[in-house]
């Protein structure tokens, strides 16, 4: 029986989400064996996204078979159980038998945490890109906006082996809160290795008026990595949703 | 020339406040270490509150006497640069010679976080007190109001050695937040030990039911520690501010 898994995760202690060669604590790794201390079997899971080290998730995507005699919603307290507490399945439930968290995924939602402030937040340190001098808001709009539809992306990120860099961005919002907080979500069919942290790099170059805008929409239309500048660190970085067809 | 400071922290990976004669770090401890590695001199500083291993301040007061030949400001940033990045000096004032944090405080706030949710989130796992069962804010709101006043709160905690346990409580507001969030917020002109965590417990028991409110007045006017029951765990206190007579 395949079952579907949202997952939620503090990327700090993890060397992201893959199963890795090494002995690093991976998300992937973890939650296999959870399922084989709960069930005593040997559990390959998919995941939707590769998150990499020290991002976050709060509605990762997995799939897993599993012979499981009990209800979707005993599976989940069972796991949650077994889990260290930086980790916690939200929700399970059955799932087709050819159902693939990453080849059915529609669409993917990052968002990235940053703020602006004289002094560090402690609360914020694994959370949040912590930036000194201020940003223009409005600059940044008309830079995010020209990333939205369908691009070759290669400046911001590298494609997995063999694929091409063209992705579609769906939608790229910057906001600003109360505290000098700023969440920048973006929703694309998929992204390139790296592409939400270093178009957030350049965002920030663009807000604090290092690049104009005519040049990020350069950078963008050059596809050249070497131009894409700072890579925005990771502690930054959540997965907050996968959309499927089925959602709804 | 005395300082005063105020301080942030993240109360997780310190044995509290205080210095101890043992290895332990504490926040007194590395903030000394920090005054130590920028100044060369062997400072000691003073707390406004002693705040247990694993509590956290947003507003912690501190103060103590240095040579510093630079403005506040930079006392500010060369401490920041110094510190670990789990503490951070938000502000640095000259003060009276005189000025002590703990002895010229009129009130200290503390703010409680907990929620209510069927699963844990990983990101709220050294913050906030996790509960699965609902609470009834209508009850806890009425056993909340009877804290307010001058009681002796020898139920909900001790008081340091040869002194009295007669506090006044100016506030205790529990409020709900959207997404089962729920902040308490107390302000006192001082706190016995653990009181707050004590306090906490035993209104998380009336709003789930197993304590009435009636109960716990009786349990308040009893004066007798081994009547509060549940305590709160130190994760969700925060120390957010200290008030004093020359706050604007």
């Amino acid at each position: 029986m395949r079952y579907r898994a949202t997952l939620a995760y503090d990327g700090t202690g993890y060397h992201g989400f893959q199963r890795q060669a090494n002995a690093a604590p991976t998300v992937q790794q973890t939650l296999e064996e959870a399922l084989h201390a709960i069930s005593g079997q040997t559990i390959r899971v998919i995941g939707a996204g590769r998150t990499d080290a020290g991002v976050h998730a709060t509605g990762q995507v997995v799939a897993f078979d599993l012979d499981w005699r009990h209800t979707p919603l005993d599976l989940r307290n069972a796991l949650n159980a077994s889990l260290p507490d930086d980790m916690a399945v939200r929700d399970v439930q059955g799932a087709r038998p050819d159902f693939h968290p990453r080849y059915d995924a529609l669409s993917r939602t990052y968002v990235y945490r940053l703020y602006v402030a004289p002094v560090r937040d402690p609360f914020l340190r694994f959370r949040a890109w912590h930036l000194t001098s201020p940003l223009d808001i409005r600059t940044i709009r008309q830079a995010a906006a020209s990333l939205v539809g369908t691009h070759d992306f290669s400046t911001f990120g590298t494609p997995p082996q063999g694929d091409n860099p063209v992705r579609t961005v769906y939608e790229a919002r910057w906001e600003a809160q109360p505290g000098e907080q700023h969440l920048f979500s973006i929703t694309a069919n998929a992204f390139l290795y790296r592409m939400v942290r270093s178009v957030v790099g350049a965002l920030v170059t663009v807000g604090q008026g290092r690049m104009t805008v005519e040049e990020f929409v350069g950078i963008l239309a050059a596809r050249q990595r070497s131009l894409a500048g700072l890579l925005a660190p990771p502690c930054g970085l959540t997965l907050v949703a996968v959309q499927y067809s089925d959602d709804g």
